[in-house]
This record gives C-alpha cells, structure tokens and sequence, in this order.
C-alpha cells in the first residue's frame, strides 16, 4: 500500500477542460462546430465524449480553445456512450424521456406501417437542433433522422 | 366475497380494440388522420391512450373502424400518460432511449447556448414521423417541436 | 382447486365508480365538495380512496352520483395510501416530482432558518388548488399547509 | 499515469462555502435574498446550485459572505438540476414526496376539471415557504405557482 | 388452453374475509385476541396471514366471526411471510422504516456495546402496541423484545 | 483544473473520529449519555450524525473524548438523516426491516382501532434499547415512543 | 361496470398453444422450420413472438400442428420484442448475460480494432445454434453474425 | 485520522495502463494474443481484467507494451469478474443484451430439443470474434462455444 | 375482444396441486421422495416446479397423492427457474442469502486457493438438508454439492 | 475548506492488506486458520471483514503475515456486514445465489417440514468448505449448519 495511484484524465476530464476552456474564451459550440465543419450537434456531443475524435480535430479544438497537450490527447481517447453519460433526470432530459414516454408506441406504429418490420438505426444517425420563432415565442425543434434496418427472416 | 367484479373498459382496452379493427379492416394510421385532420404522430398516439379524444373524434373514428358503442365511449375517458404506458424494452424505443443518452447533454449545452436557461416543452409540442430516401436507403426522420420554456428568477 | 374466488370491491374499484358515474352525470369535483362541505382537494383525494370517508359522507355522495349500495359501502373502508396509489410516471406528478427534487434542499433550509430542526407533517396538512390569470394567461396555485413538527432531544 | 487530476470547483463545493460561510458569519437566507432582491427560496435554491446565478449576483453575494474569488466564478457555472441533486430520504423531502403520492390524483383531477388537459409547468413557476401559527403551534405554508401548459392537437 | 383454472383460497384471501367480517360485526382485534388468549399484535398479524394458525384457533376466530368452512381452512396453510406482504409506501409502515433508517446505526452500536457482536431475534420475538397519553396529547408505544443471537467464532 | 479541492469535515467524519476516540479511551455510549444528560440512543444516534448537536453539547462531548475543535465543530453541522445514512443489508437492521414487514400490517391495524385513521409520529418520538434476561438468555428490549398525529379532513 | 372484457388471445397465448401442441404432437423446431425453410433459431424466436409471422408462415404452423384459427390468427399479430419476454433469472440466460459480462469489453475493444468505431447489428443479424461434441462431453456452439454499423460523423 | 491511504494498484488500473501502453506503442490485440499464444477474445478478456494471467504471461505482455513492474505485477491479481465489469448501457453491449432479449428464450427451447434439461456452460467455454463481408458490407461474427451441463436427479 | 381467453394449468398451478393434496393427505416429503428413489431436497424442489419430473414419477406421485390427469400433464411441463421462482423477503430465504452475503467472499478465495480459478457447479450439483441436535438444541445442515468447473484458457 | 480529510484506515483496506502480505508470502488460508485454530471459512470471513477480530487474534496474524500496526489496529474494528461487503454480480456468488433460488423453497419446505414454523439462523451458524472428488472429477462441498430457532405465539 505504498504505490500512489493517480487517476489518468479521460474524455471526461476533457470534456470538463473544453467547457472551461469555451466559457473563459466565450467561444461558441457555434464556432467550433464551423471550425470543425461538423454539425453543432455532432461537436458538441463529441467533445461531451459521446463520439471519436481524430487527431486533426483534437489539434484544431485545441488551438481555437487553448487546451494543453493533455487535454487534447485525452479528447482522442474511445468514446464514452454508457448510461453513466447522462443524468436522467435533469428537466432537459426528463422532457426528452417523456416525449418517447408519450409517442414511443406511435413512432412503432408508424415505422411499421411506413416502413416495415424494423427500427430507426441510432448509429448511421444524424440530428439537429434548431431554433424558430411563432406568435406564442421560440420553439426548440430537433431533428432525428436515422436509417431504417428492417429485420431479416433467415 | 361474493359479488363478481367486472373491468371496465379502459383506455388501454380501447387501444386493442382499434388496432384490432384497423388490421381487419386494412385501414392505415394516414387514413384514419386524414379523416380526423390531424397528423399521423398525433392520431396514432390519441387513439393509442396518449391524448384526450373529443366526442366528435370518437365518432368519426368509430364510424371508419367499425367500433362499438363501449369502444367510441371507452375512446373519451381522460388519457394514460405514465410509465406503464411504454415497455422501455422494445428495440423501436430503446434506441430512441440511446439518442436521449447520447445527446441528451449536446441538446442541454445547445439549449443553454441558443436560447437560454430553460427547457423544450413536452406538452406545448409537436412531433412528426417522415420517410426519407438517400443512396443507402431508407430513412425515417422525426421531428420534435416544443415550445422552449426559460426559467425565471423570482 | 375448486372454490371460485370472486375479486370483492376495494377502495381502487369504488373509486372507479365514482369517476364513472361522475363523468356519465356531468357533477363536478366542486360540487360533490360543495355537498360534503370539503374542500375540492379533500374530497377528490378521499374519492379516490387515499382518506377515509364516514358513512354520513358515503350516503351524500352515494346519493348525487346515485351509486348502488356495494359502492357506497365500498367507499367506507380504509384508505390505501401506499406508493401503488400514484403512477410516479404521469406528467402533472412528474413536474410536482421535479419541484420536489429542485426546491427540496431549499425547503430543507428555509424550514431550519425559520422554525429550527423539524419537518412539515403530511398528516395535519391541508392543501388547496386554485387557479389564477396573469397577462400571460392562467396558472395553477397549489398551497401546501402543514402543522410544523419539531425534533426532541430525549 | 504520471498526470495529477485535481477535481474542479463546482456548483456543489460552490455551495457547500456558501453553507459554511453563512454558518460562520451568520446570515440567513432572508438576509442573502433581500440583498439580491429575489425570494427566499429561490435565493436559496440557487445558492445551492439548482439556478443560474448572474456574475453581479455572485459578487453581490460574495461581497456579502466573503467568499473568495474561486467560489464566486463557479457559482455562475451552469445549474446542476439531476437527480443527484437531492437525498430523498432525507424526512423533510420524504413527507414533501409523501403528499405528492396522495394527492397527485387530486390535483391531477382538479387541473383537468378546472383548467383542462394540461399540467402545471415545474419551469415558468414560483415557490413561496411561509409560516403561520394557529392555536395548535407553528404550521409551515408553502405556495407552488407555476403556469398552465395545455396538450394541444396537432 | 380449454381448462378453466381458479385460483384457490390462500392467506390473503383468508385475511380479506376477516377484515370483512370484523367490520360487519364489529368485533375487535383487542377481542378476538382475548378469545385466543395471544397478544393483540401476535393476533393482528397471524389473521393478516403472517404467523401459523391452528386447527383450534381457526375453530375459534372462525366460530366468532362466522367465517365459512374454507376461510378456515385457508387459515390453517403456513403463513406468507415475504416482500409482498407489505406496502413500502403506506403512512404507518414509512415512519416505521423512517425509525430504522434513523436509529439503526444506533441500535447497532447499543447492541455491540451491551450485549457483544450479535443481533436482536426476529423470530424468538414478541412485540406491542400500547396507548399512553401525555399533557400533549396521545402517543403510541411500541415494543419490540427479542433474543439476543451472538455471533460465534468456528 | 489548477484549484486543489480539499473536502471539508462533515458529520459522516466527524461520527468515525467519535467512534475512535471512543474506542482508544475506553468510554461507553451509557458514559457519554450521562454526561449530556440525554438517553443513550438519542446520544449515539446524534454523534452518529442524525440528529443536531448544540455548541455546550459538542464542548462536553469534545471534552470527554479529547476531539480538537475542528471535529468539535463538525459535530454541530447540520444532521444527514438520509437514506445514505444506514446500510440496508447489515444483519441488525435486516432484522429491524424483517420486524417492520412481518408487523407493519398490524400496527396499522391496531393503530386504527385504538386510536384511529392516523400515524406514529417519526419526530415528535423517543427510543430506548434495554438489556433483559429470562431463563433462555438475554433479550434485546426496544421501546419507540411516537405522538399519534390524526389525519384531519379539510 | 357491467360490461364483461375478455382479454384477447395475443402472441404470448399463441407461443403457448403452438408450445403445447408441439408437445403433444412430439413435432421438433428442427421439423417446424424445415417446413417454413427457415433455420431453427429464427422459426423457435418467431413462434415464442419475437418475431413477424406471414399468413402463409402461420398457415403452414398451423397445419402441422393443428392449430385453430384463432391462433393462427394470432400468430400474425405484430412480434412482442420488449424486456418482458424473457425470465432474466432463468439459469441458460444468466450464463449468456454472464457471458456479456466477462466478455462484452472484448467485444467491445476488437469491433473498434477491426472495424473501427460501431457496433454489431441486433436488427440485420442472423443466429444459430448448434452441437458439437469433443473427448469431454457435448457442446453448445451458439453463432452471433450481426452487419457492423459504423457510427458517422455528421 | 493522520494516516494517509493510498489506493493500491488492482486489476482496473492495470487494464487502464495496458490500454494506454497498447495505444501509445501501436499494437494491436492480434499482435498481443500472437504473443501470448492465446485468442484474440481471450486475450483481450483477460488484459481488462476478465481473467487470471500467469507470471509468464505478465512478463511477455510486460515486455510488449513496456509496462513497468507494478503493473506486472497488479495484472497477476485475481480477475475481477462482478457486475460492475462492464457498463451496462453502452452501445455494443445493449444490442448483445438486445440479442439475449430476443433470442434467449429460442436458445432455451433448442438447447432442451437437441441436448436435454440442461445449460450451456459459461466457465467451459471459449469465444471467438471474427469479421466477414458479404455484398452488402462488413459483418461481425461472434462464436459462444461452452460445454454442455445437464441437470442431474439426485 | 369476444374470445374468452382461459390460463392453462402450469408448473405453478400444479405445485398448489400437490401442497394441497399433501397437506390434504397428510403425506410427508420424505414419503414421496421414497416412494421417487430420490432426495427429499430435489422431490421438494422438483414437485415446486423446479425440475424435470419423467411421466413415470409424475404417474408415481400422481397415484400417491390423488391427483388428476391435468396435474400430472402439468407437472411434466419444463421447469420453472427464473426470478420469479421465490419470494426474496421470505426469512428462511433471506438468512441464505444472508450466509451468501457474509461468506460469498470467502468461499471464492478458498475454492481460489483449493481447486484454482473457477466455479462450483450449480447444475451438475446435489443437495441435502438434515437435522441435528446439540445441547444446545437443534440445527439445520445444509450440505451443497457441486461440480468444480475451471476456467480455461483459449 | 482548507482542512485535509485523510481516509482512515478500516475493516476494507485491513482485507486488502492481509491480501497483498498472503500472496508476496505465499501462506495459505489454511495455515493461518490453522494458527489461529478456527476453521478456514471462519478465518477468511473473518479476514477479509465478516467477523470480530480479538486482539490476540490479530497480534497472530500480524505476525504470521508481517503487517504493521495500523493494520492490526485496523482489523480489530467492528466487522461490515451490509451489502457492500459482497459483488452480486462475481460469478461463484451468482451460482449460490441461483440456488438458493432454485432450492430455496424446497428448503423452506423441509424445514416446515422436520423442524417446524421457524428458520436456520444465520448468526449462532457455522459452516465449511470442503473438497471431494469422485470418477468425473473433483467436487466443491459446502456444509452450511446452523440453529433452528421457531417462531413463538406471544
């Protein structure tokens, strides 16, 4: 009991770094997203350690936010998509969760009248946040948009 | 113990019977929301238990499907909306679970930076389920749409 | 195995009961108090079978509902206040289950400020729901009043 | 293995200086809330991590407790609104979640009657905690007031 | 799938047809006790289904409550003893836990230093229910008496 | 990541400091109660961390025990009574947990009808933990104490 | 409450019958799926309701096994895939959900050592099982053969 | 409280420390289990800490990847082999769990048709992971090979 | 909704069976193990439904205890293993997995250090359950017995 | 927050310890059982927290294994019995746990059976592990023997 363990930075740490580092700055996901030339969603996922980062993109965040090398060799590190990932019930979330709560069963309804017998993939998947406007005032609207895999009899 | 109790017929029953009648009389979800006016998401969900049904609603859906007295009136009780509403194991959902997981902090982060401290409603909402095509194949696309609520100090 | 066990009525079916003949009458939650001289919160809770209700109190809403006599007896036995009473699911609760988890802490505190170390009772508690409008348009008031009970030294 | 992680300050060492200085000092929450001329519970709710506090906010605060500057800048990090935001069997919450699970179905039933399908919004809303006497000793009065949010059609 | 099964007579269903015939006859617990010559609280929790009944003892509470020939039999099957046999959630049973919850560390350390490494029985037990009464009103006694089990080394 | 986070002493380490200084001097809960002047549960359950402790109780207790003043202090804190507070599995209290689920049922009973429709108060309460023998051994005798609180109608 | 429901017969009772005539008729899987053309693990999946059944898949079943109409009727109604079709405590699945657990970070580190950053698909997947024999007894060979999924960057 | 702990370096941190050596220097875990003479899955199980490793195996990976001798060391420990070896909802996992789901009770069927009353073994057991490619893109192909357990009469 | 679904007899419904006509008959597991040629432990466990039982034994125990044709039909139906098989609150059950809790850890160490890395078979496995008597009364001896089956490297 | 919390050291790490001094020494279970003349199972409970450490007991194994005196003072503390003490998941504990869930009712049955209305203590309990071996190999032989302590009428 004489060896000190010290605990390595992971895509946590990092993801902890690049917040810090993006509020310090003021920079935007906005304009990493534009460096990246990626999706804001897609950065900002990433960089929370959602996805893979390659070495060029970890270079790139790194200069735009002034991350040492440490942070951007942990950013190029395997992602970190287990439920520890999330707090379930943050209201954001706990909002998301109750919308497939309500519609889960329709979307299954409508996947296999429009489509088949399948599912919406979440890996060959892209999304999208955006932001409009009505009389009532501003609306949040995402887009999911996944490829459909049917089941195969075999 | 001697007098026989009888379940009602619940919204979860009323569910039943409509798939039920929409299989036999090969009626699509597009048709019966066309009659009603309404979208797919909404219809599916509505008649799946998720939404208040008007009596209006009740007899156009019932006259289109062939359903009962007992059903149409089943069709107006007040909507079940908590968790027993879903099985969170079934694979169209759980991968809707995973994209909460997975993006559940890029939206929170994309909220907070686009528009503010505050949530997207899940009541003040609209949902839409469509079908894509690219070289690979089909794609299904959801779009959510809620009203973004800002917390407010007090 | 071959006694036939017939289900006796509970305070869950008489509740249904009551929700039924309402809804087929069009009585309203504030009448029925009105009748019993409660409030709209007590009497619905007691209703739906999470207080006791006298037998005085069973035949005045017996009467008006015009339930039959097992229901009216129905309505007589104890409570059932156990968490099998609420579906921690459902929309309305999960946000007053949100306030819970977000203004918890800050009640915690207040309590101990402003009366010492002790707790709200749920039991000699009173609570009220009404209903106000802003410019903004209608809101729901909830007022939770409960005898303060402090910790003894021993 | 060779990279030394020191833990960031958050919004929860944010708020257990706060605690501890308010302890040290004094001052209660009425002090702190008339300072930033906001209600006790959200002040409180805030300190302890579950708002946004603004950077004057933070100073005014600050100058009041003598927090030093580390404190200060992360009291204006994000709200941290999860679930590991409360102990909830801590007695003063239990009882709070101990009315919810009796009289959820009341408020459940009087919001519909009284306002229609919908739910009171746990975001666009306000918390008063109050305390009054009556002839049997002090009684704790809290007053949750949050905006009608109705499902609508679509 | 043409052969009708009907689910026999158990504990349970033995408990709901006392509770029944004790309220229609008026008799008390305190009463029935007397006539078994056991405890109130051994009496209450046998008939509720938690302890063996004998041959001479369901004659007995079956003669005095008019109880028909298979309640007394279903009387006389081994008691259910597990999870199910009680709601975590209702009122009395959560202040109950709430205790253990608070004091159990202490009885833990009382234990220890009274007695030695060991447990209070739950089966060489006996337990009652008494009613005082204070100049602040009444209170509830409650005591548990079991044999004290030491560990032993082997 | 430049700030080094030292967590501060709380009643958890203030509780183990007892416990050890308790064990190297040799001192008894009965000791220690007798120099508060409390009962000895109420004595080791406060120095465990559940209930508060006054600054004159916390100099006797320090004085007793040789505690230095940061100890001292963090036995005045604020109590954690929450469900962190008791290890669930630990054989005292599995037997504590079995009694509650063997006997709740019929405390609730008899609670109704010797007093009521209401509950044992878990605040407004006191315990003893006694040592009897009879001609099998020692028994472990445990008194709670409560206030019956009456739910009232509104 | 006076109307009668009949639960409907629906893919769990239709795995049941086709079950028990399976047995009575001594007709293997290895036989039902030669005569659907299908291999064993799919036709044993999709006849315990795992997965779609086309009318002539199910007129076929039910020939060889004389099942009624309504059976094969039920047959064809949509797969039930959710966590509820499966005893997770059944002793052959807790081996296969051992054999996740040892070796599920394996799998996990030679798909991104092989193929790159996905996953093997659940959906467009076929299995087997299959039985070979060495010098120390019988053995299950199960084959998993799933199309990998690359996630993309969007 | 003045003695300092450190934690010792286990299993966990060895595998940490391999997965970091291993990415550093480039090698794959096909040229590591080359090394070992051992199979890919195996030898990956065993490096995250799934399996025992000898002296000798420690000494040549140690070689390999350039560990130093405290990991040499910690990667003889005892596997750690509980539930807390993998998280349960990462992406690659969920669908094996998905594919146990679906296809566990199949499995259960086949293995009584073609073995007898028994399970496939999960200790006696080898894996394999290989990748194939048909017209349609790559696969990945999973082997679960495990001895044959019958239940015995006794 | 017109077909009147009836639940089949099982292995559940068919252990009522024979606890009645035991109880009715008043003959002894051990009688009925004689009668089999087998241990009391596995007739017990299999009559519950745990085991394989062949039509010989079940016409064997069928003419022992009286029982019809449907019973012995249904006690040669699969065994019933999962979770569902036992009540985990019951107190013969929760010493065992009380002993399992305590000794767990050190049974794995000595099976690590007397046999090597492996496990003890829970299939190809006996039981026993006996009675001794020592001054101090009597004691159950459970005897387990099982297979030891090693890890292999692959 | 300027004063260092250093961990002391407990029951855990004293395990830890005695691990570590076991294995570079490479003395076996049953030697220091043998020094300590208590059983094996006793001894590694024992050690690696289960059960009271006498001072005498420790000073022996001090020696044997060459701890230092923290450690020694570390392993006379209160041993931990909760949950905690025991990973669930760890495959030799998941196969006493599946029979105690395929025997447990049988076990219940015979002890009803030969004993009475009571259980097998887990306290005043001793139990072994042995090692056999017959034609197919070697065999884990487990004697678990404890009191039987029935429940009373009070």
């Amino acid at each position: 009991m004489t060896i000190q363990r010290l605990d390595p930075i992971g895509r946590s740490e990092a993801a902890q770094a690049v917040l810090e580092a993006k509020r310090r700055k003021g920079i935007t996901w906005a304009r990493i997203a534009e460096e990246l030339d990626r999706s804001k969603v897609w950065t900002a996922a990433a960089l929370l350690g959602r996805h893979t980062i390659s070495k060029e993109q970890a270079i790139t965040v790194g200069k735009l936010l002034g991350l040492d090398e440490a942070i951007r060799d942990a950013l190029q590190l395997p992602p970190v998509r287990g439920t520890e990932s999330l707090d379930p019930g943050e209201p954001v979330t706990t909002r998301l969760e109750e919308i497939v709560q309500l519609y889960g069963g329709a979307v299954n309804e409508l996947v296999r009248e429009e489509f088949g017998d399948g599912v919406m993939s979440a890996v060959d998947f892209r999304m999208d946040v955006d932001r409009t406007e009505d009389s009532e005032g501003e609306r949040v609207v995402i887009t999911l948009d996944g490829k459909y895999l049917p089941y195969r009899e075999f």
